[in-house]
């Protein structure tokens, strides 16, 4: 029982639009929102690819003080005949099903379908806002959760390690 | 900028009864469905935690014949106060909520929503079935997709290295 042969192999064709987003990042961010206090966080991004129509994501953010873990999610970028699809799960017991579009190296992608267990609080909408300029990532995830009308609740800068 | 610790704290007492998961899986799987071919595949499974209430899950599998990836997902399972819980993403474009129960070291889990992206194929229905005796695990994924009833879809078994 031998696991694959781990050597990178090309690019998929039909996501060679979002090999911008490949790599490994770190940065720190910032949250708010009005049902908790402002918070800041450092942040790891890893995307990367198997040779297949898709890039893989994770994510993992800790506390700036204490180093303990925040939040995380893991998911998958793919293209669509349309645009750009992203599907995510969160450890607060919610997936995330986002579409949109993508511009040279900036993308915007909406929710389609936001799905909680019984456990998981209430999110009803999420926007997500990436851009790549050289060597920086800066992102904007805007949330409607628990109530809230949709606003910005995540921003962040990282760069490519 | 630099990550948290590395080092593994206490698993959160919510997911305990979650401990027996934990750890890496390696192994192999057959699978069938009437819309395609039977295949095997190799599989590396990955359990881990971070102190917070949820244990974080990888999996991939490849071609036995040439090692070529075949299929990834990754998610969560946290414990709600019924039962289990498990959100997935797969590359596929599909997230997946499952819910269901643990006793012992047996859990079955069926889905409660799965959403997919536009250009993903319909799945219906996901029942998961996990059993760990010893250093064994065998799984079964249960299926209803593109139109077929609910069946067997993956069987397989792994040991833990």
């Amino acid at each position: 029982m031998t696991p694959p042969d781990a050597s990178t192999p090309e690019l998929h064709p039909d996501v060679a639009e979002l090999g911008f987003l490949l790599g490994t990042w770190a940065g720190q961010g910032e949250g708010r929102y009005p049902t908790i206090a402002p918070f800041a966080y450092g942040e790891e991004i890893r995307v990367w690819h198997v040779g297949k129509p898709f890039l893989a994501y994770v994510q993992r953010t800790w506390s700036l003080g204490d180093g303990r873990p925040l939040h995380g999610e893991a998911g998958y970028w793919r293209r669509s005949s349309g645009g750009v699809e992203l599907v995510i799960a969160h450890p607060t017991g919610i997936v995330e099903v986002d579409e949109g579009g993508v511009e040279g190296t900036h993308l915007m992608v909406s929710s389609t379908a936001v799905v909680g267990t019984s456990s998981a609080k209430a999110v009803a909408q999420v926007v997500r806002q990436v851009d790549v300029e050289g060597s920086d990532l800066t992102y904007r995830v805007s949330m409607a959760a628990v109530g809230q009308p949709l606003q910005e609740h995540l921003r962040a800068r990282l760069v490519r390690v």
